[in-house]
């Protein structure tokens, strides 16, 4: 048999995807698993949008342009128009969800073996594409201590080695729910200017900020570093449309744009429904927003009371996107993640979380952590937090008992 | 500014898509220009499949399993059964086109700097997604004169060193319509596992042999390879539906799945509404595929007349797929496809073309010829040959005018 490639072996397995197996198991077994461990909201897709794909007079399902479909870019600056970014359309160029834009960037900005310095934890999914195109991700370590914040700028100062070529951030931040302001983005412009780096900002989550006076500030409004930005985008969180699998590079860096133009072209083009989806997204009243962030805003503030109100359980109150990243009162997040699909109900009900270790770089790092996606309704996510309040003491007694008993047979 | 990398800069520029700038500037010029340059059939989707996705019933558009919708994967066999493939639903990987499968069966199969033998000219694209792995493309060249049959099987053995991984093809073959044989695959098969290497079959144009007693045959078939063999696999050219961007890796390797599935996980999902629509493409009805293959015969049969009617035009009977490469009495197709563009009508129409080159690993090859993708009704086809055979002596002549006007005025 042929060897699979080291980099095939060594590949990073999603925090998220990868207790799927085990959670089908218990669901076969008649368990019901609320779904905390991915970014797949309940939260109903735009009717605008579904209904312009349904209405589609299409007689032939073509290829689309690979930078995407121009009605669809040429409609997209007045939406970013919203945010304060001035964008013209032939500075969008549309991916197969933020995925392929974040892999498209990295082989076009870093040659094999270089760096990019990342605040983790991180989006697992970097780590993913960091392998796929053989670049390094140097963390900068942020901490549950201060909700995640950025450490101070000379962190960054200090990781600068001459392998590194960008800083990449999610702002807000998945999986910690930090929200990065535009101080924070006017320091790190400053590094990236006196290096010559490039600023790659996923800015998915661009709607979803709910602390008062939070703001949303785009790395594409930092004066100066026209050449230096790149943004990534999706309809997948926006619009509760993760299937659609359309996304967008953003920059105002034609040569960045021609090389990532022959990546596009190398892939044909993004998907031809997706775009039609996409394109309709646009018509979305700024009502659905506020009803949806009112929503998970509510969902956060549940979430956090919840997790506060358990013994030995360590969070914060997020800002951003829809996720908490909590320290849980055990030794091993993978372990206990599995034990609760695996060996674990409360009214035949369990809860499917994405274990911490998997995003970070560096090892050995969010063992006792695990990523929270608060894309349930309220009776759910209660429903959820009664399963783990229920579990966090049943699996510390039985992991005591299974170590008592390895004594005990030991001592004989 | 920061740099691009050099990867970025030196990407393979599709050769099916570079001139597509040219071709908007000669549409908007008022021109009708024929496409004979990218596969994207003019046949009409089969309408069970776009009536599927019209009334799917949709209320949350989430993400489907990063292997793809089960749904789908269960119905498949069934289709593979047609020509006697004996499958699994776990052996089969659902992929965003044909293109993604390319990518994430190189990044398992091969390690950066590894090669992997392909006869050429090749599918232009399997360049841009090597240079993407950082792999190598070692060409076994093929011959216009042998309609670009294989040569013999000692060219591979030749060919063979120790970073060679794998055996990449196209059957039929996309740009040459060459058809390989079930004797041709017998004797790769022998070069496989003696060197235990992979063999990638790309095998999108399954439907289309045209010739009487033609017979395809798969490399799924291959008795004793189950470990060797992926077949690469697209919905796009078989349903006429590029734009679903649904395609599909299959193979009986688990611990090659296994890598391939953190791919997968890493980019998420392939997209919602094409596994929709490609799970009822599997309803098409056998006549669909009757009057399709009568339809592509007919028109690579006018083609042949045509190009072969044309003086100095080389070319050869295609088997299968629906592609002829040809070579052209001029010396730089690239130019000549540009100018075709951008400085000649015949009845203000002209003809789009793929430059030869670009489908060469080797350097300098490919220089007259050029790609037709057969895939305009006969009546469409016909103007566009009547564009051509205007257009090569009047390009001769201006080519030469150019040269006596240059030589003149260096005379002075």
């Amino acid at each position: 048999m042929p060897n699979i490639s080291d980099r095939g072996l060594s590949a990073h397995s999603s925090p998220i995807r990868k207790l799927a197996a085990s959670a089908e198991r218990a669901k076969k077994a008649g368990k019901k698993v609320h779904h905390l461990n991915i970014g797949q909201p309940d939260i109903l897709t735009p009717k605008v949008a579904l209904d312009a794909v349904r209405n589609a007079s299409i007689d032939i399902l073509a290829y689309s342009p690979s930078n995407g479909n121009a009605s669809y870019r040429e409609k997209m600056p007045a939406y970013y128009r919203k945010f304060d970014i001035d964008i013209q359309p032939d500075e969008i160029m549309v991916t197969s969800g933020a995925s392929e834009g974040v892999w498209f960037t990295l082989l076009a900005c870093l040659n094999p073996g270089e760096s990019v310095l990342s605040p983790e934890p991180l989006y697992a999914n970097y780590l993913g594409f960091a392998g796929m195109a053989d670049v390094r991700i140097k963390p900068i370590t942020t901490r549950i201590e201060t909700g995640f914040a950025l450490p101070d700028i000379s962190a960054f100062h200090a990781a600068i080695t001459p392998d590194v070529k960008a800083i990449m951030l999610c702002n807000p931040n998945n999986p910690t729910g930090a929200l990065y302001s535009e101080a924070t983005l006017r320091a790190l412009a400053e590094i990236v200017l006196e290096h010559d780096l490039y600023l790659i900002v996923d800015e998915v989550y661009r709607e979803f900020c709910y602390s008062d006076g939070a703001h949303f500030f785009s790395a594409l409004n930092l004066p100066g570093l026209e050449e230096h930005v790149v943004v990534l985008d999706s309809v997948s969180k926006r619009y509760s449309a993760c299937g659609a699998r359309i996304g967008a590079i953003i920059t105002r860096n034609t040569a960045l744009r021609n090389a990532i133009q022959k990546y596009a072209e190398t892939r044909l083009s993004p998907p031809s429904f997706g775009q039609i989806f996409a394109e309709a997204t646009l018509q979305t009243e700024d009502v659905y927003f506020e009803t949806v962030t009112k929503e998970y805003r509510n969902r956060r503030d549940l979430l956090y009371r919840r997790l506060h109100a358990m013994p030995g359980v360590k969070c914060y109150l997020p800002e951003g996107a829809f996720y908490v990243f909590a320290e849980l009162p055990i030794d091993d997040a993978d372990h206990f993640c599995r034990w609760l699909l695996e060996d674990f109900a409360y009214n035949n009900q369990t809860i499917m979380l994405a274990p911490g270790a998997g995003f970070y770089a560096t090892p050995g790092m969010g063992q006792r952590e695990v990523r929270f996606a608060y894309v349930l309704n309220t009776t759910d996510l209660n429903a959820a937090m009664d399963c783990l309040e229920h579990a966090l003491p049943e699996y510390t007694r039985q992991m005591e008992s299974d170590t008592n008993a390895k004594v005990a047979s030991l001592a004989h």
